[in-house]
């Protein structure tokens, strides 16, 4: 539980620190072998989890913003970060102010800038912040209840990441440097939720122009040796920017 | 030119009104018959033109925001009206800054949520407002200077246009009640800038599910009369929140 001299402290920094009425809130994605997380704290004062957030400093670009909330909830640099969506409802906050009544940071109307993240979650250490007795890995199939509108925020990030999909690569920082093309759809099924057809995917995989099939193949297993692909890194950028070759 | 006590007042008035920080700029495009423009005001106190925007009220729900500006700038209700991206470097309305020092309100930072629109040009009523002495459409090809950072603001609506096209049904308020393949292919073309395949795009539209083929043709031409399509609103409407069945 936080003392009311820790949250006063806090706040009083807050002020002078932030940007008043911003907020930047963040769904990372936890992927690995077949499996999807979100990571979610676990709130000191509330029976509620949240997703990792913060406040926009004064002078600070908000992509580094969200970079360094990352960084500080997960020990990643360099993540792959998109901005998604800004939640903006009036009362969006209200039990926060009625909670930190005696705050005025906190009692102030706050526009949340909602970013994604993709990550693997092997890689992440999980690190509570001031307001949480916990910080961890949940699975999609076992979220706790949330805070605030958190729950519209993670619904939203998935919806969007599940419909870019459609337009956009994906598992550069998600895959192993060289895989096969059952480890790659795998991915894709993950995120999704549910079983895709072999042959489909490989062929409009194979039409977006951003694997490279290489000569070696996976050696070992009892069916015949499946080809390895890695990304074409420049194709792979370009189609980051500009959409995947499936468009119009 | 606006004078110093007509800003004065403006600001005054603000202060009380509008939330600190945050700003909406929106970016409407504006399609008839092949044509693709982009609303946009000239400035009284400067030579640049900007998009049309505002601010948000205290107590308002952010789409209602972007809703009220744009029937001030268009006299339109109900407009297609998507929000794609926030604006927030910490230098980008430093210009207004330094113009208007002497206005607390407008020397704050701004970050400015980004909304793109979709309207018939036909239909619109373009209103200036107290800090333009016009407000027009602009054709594409024929773009004036931008202020602050309104050209990175109007190019990311344009390639998030032309990149959900891929995944989002498009035209049920720029198309007429019925119309033909040809037609439709030609609003794809204007947004996309450049020709499409007939055949690739009749089979890719039709396989989206969301036309009604009718039983009417279209007569009076030279040519075989073409059939008529309308939109299937409910697939349409399904489309538009799950994504086209394009994916995956």
């Amino acid at each position: 539980m936080l003392t009311k001299d820790e949250l006063e402290q806090f706040w009083a920094e807050g002020n002078k620190t932030y940007l008043d009425h911003i907020s930047i809130d963040c769904v990372v994605f936890g992927f690995h072998e077949g499996q999807m997380k979100v990571l979610m704290l676990k709130s000191k004062n509330e029976k509620d989890w949240y997703l990792p957030g913060g406040f926009l400093k004064i002078e600070e670009p908000i992509d580094d913003a969200a970079n360094r909330i990352l960084k500080d909830r997960t020990g990643l640099e360099k993540i792959f970060l998109r901005q998604f969506r800004v939640f903006a409802a009036p009362d969006r906050t209200k039990h926060h102010n009625d909670l930190y009544h005696d705050n005025p940071f906190f009692k102030q109307r706050f526009i949340s800038v909602g970013y994604y993240a993709l990550v693997d979650f092997f890689d992440v250490t999980p690190t509570a912040d001031a307001f949480s007795e916990v910080c961890t890995w949940r699975d999609l199939e076992d979220l706790p209840t949330f805070q605030l509108d958190h729950e519209l925020i993670f619904n939203t990030a998935l919806d969007t990441l599940r419909l870019q999909l459609s337009y956009q690569p994906i598992g550069y920082n998600l895959m192993p440097k060289e895989f096969t093309m059952p480890e790659l759809q795998k991915l894709y099924e993950t995120i999704l939720g549910k079983k895709l057809d072999r042959r489909n995917f490989q062929r409009r995989m194979l039409g977006f122009g951003i694997l490279n099939k290489l000569d070696q193949t996976r050696k070992g297993g009892a069916h015949k040796a499946p080809y390895l692909y890695s990304f074409d890194l420049e194709n792979y950028k370009a189609a980051l920017k500009e959409g995947l070759k499936s468009g119009w």
